[in-house]
């Protein structure tokens, strides 16, 4: 029998609804708060307090609510799983953030999220030159027609892309926090006409090796997000449960 | 300033090396335990036994290593970091180390090793349908001379792979036990003349999405092993010391 624990999501869309389902052996009691009461099958708390009994906080909302509360999750002290790396492009919240870590009992877990391959960007991260990220979307998801060739809609530094392309935020963040460094991750927006879905490509350039990360994602049902994110945070959860860690 | 921890290892040859040295701020005392003294720069001890100090058991042997110490770090309740993954292929020595655990204090870490992308592995597991792991490397590394065109010289799951071609059973068994299933993984090996370095790539094949990982490892000074192995052993140990886990 694996070890059950109480939780708190922030959120009760679609993201939260996927971690829960993928750790439904995993769960004793959970709470949800939402701007509004949503048919998430966790309690509701119409206002943001968290339950004494929580042994883990789970974001699965927005950028915006890991500012709002993430502070007070540091002083409750409660381990903290965040699905919305974008908060820390914010230097100031970062700053902030990693001070008030300093003296919480709280860990702080940034799973990989919509992307893969971090395990390899925190092993050689020490050793790394350039991170490039290239995603490619059909010309229709950019409001594009009657290209034959692909195009690059934008290229710059990751610090560059959050403010140029808001929707690749979370994992170019994600990226940037294991390299430890927002400059040595390079962003390249295509319009392809060859591709139908979308797809991420993450090449690492290092000294030790290099490595190519391609990502074909399935849509979740809310088709701005992809399962991989809410299941890498399950995930995550999942290998602090358990005693045998890969 | 970080945390520090007594480490000891088992093994005082090349790998270990490589962790001390990326480990070189968060180590206060080491001790190392092998056949014979090496110039490792840590204590030497010439018979295997814990130091009570230790906080950290790190394993850069051997399969062998962990067969037979295994049960008796388990015993000691000290967190054990695993490099030879393989020595999980048998599954007797499974059974018993597995049980075992049930009843010890230590956590047991099975870092990604030579190959990366496990994170994803572990996200989309239940989803998984099949995971391919290729390996190329120029034909003289298998002693094949005057081929023109890539030539596969085994192909199999990864029970059949582990006992064919033994060199690759860490990457085999560790990607095995991510996905929970060691006929999951389908393993082939190419002689291919245009290739110069060699290369790993994995195909993983979901219902949430398909993805692909390819190493370009440049070799560590022993040529068997990879820097990214050890690299990524350093990497778990270090997110354990620090309470932002990325």
């Amino acid at each position: 029998m694996p070890k059950k624990i109480n939780v708190f999501f922030i959120g009760g869309g679609n993201i939260a609804r996927i971690v829960r389902e993928d750790l439904r052996n995993h769960i004793n009691l959970c709470w949800y708060y939402d701007l509004k009461k949503t048919d998430f099958d966790c309690q509701y708390l119409e206002r943001f307090e968290i339950p004494q009994e929580v042994e883990v906080v789970v974001e699965c909302a927005s950028v915006e609510a890991v500012k709002e509360f993430g502070i007070d999750i540091l002083k409750s002290g409660k381990d903290f799983y965040i699905i919305s790396s974008g908060a820390f492009a914010d230097e100031e919240f970062r700053a902030t953030f990693l001070a008030e870590l300093k003296n919480s009992s709280s860990n702080v877990y940034i799973p990989s999220g919509a992307i893969g391959g971090i395990d390899i960007v925190r092993a050689v991260r020490n050793y790394v030159e350039k991170i490039v990220l290239t995603t490619r979307k059909p010309p229709k998801a950019f409001g594009i027609d009657g290209i034959q060739e692909p195009k690059t809609i934008f290229s710059g530094n990751a610090v560059e892309a959050i403010k140029a392309f808001p929707q690749n935020t979370n994992v170019s963040v994600t990226l940037s926090l294991a390299v430890g460094n927002f400059e040595k991750v390079m962003v390249n927006v295509v319009a392809d006409p060859n591709v139908n879905e979308n797809i991420h490509e993450i090449n690492i350039f290092s000294s030790v090796g290099n490595y190519t990360v391609i990502h074909k994602n399935k849509p979740s049902p809310n088709p701005k997000t992809s399962y991989l994110a809410p299941l890498s945070l399950a995930a995550a959860i999942k290998r602090n449960i358990e005693k045998f860690k890969i």
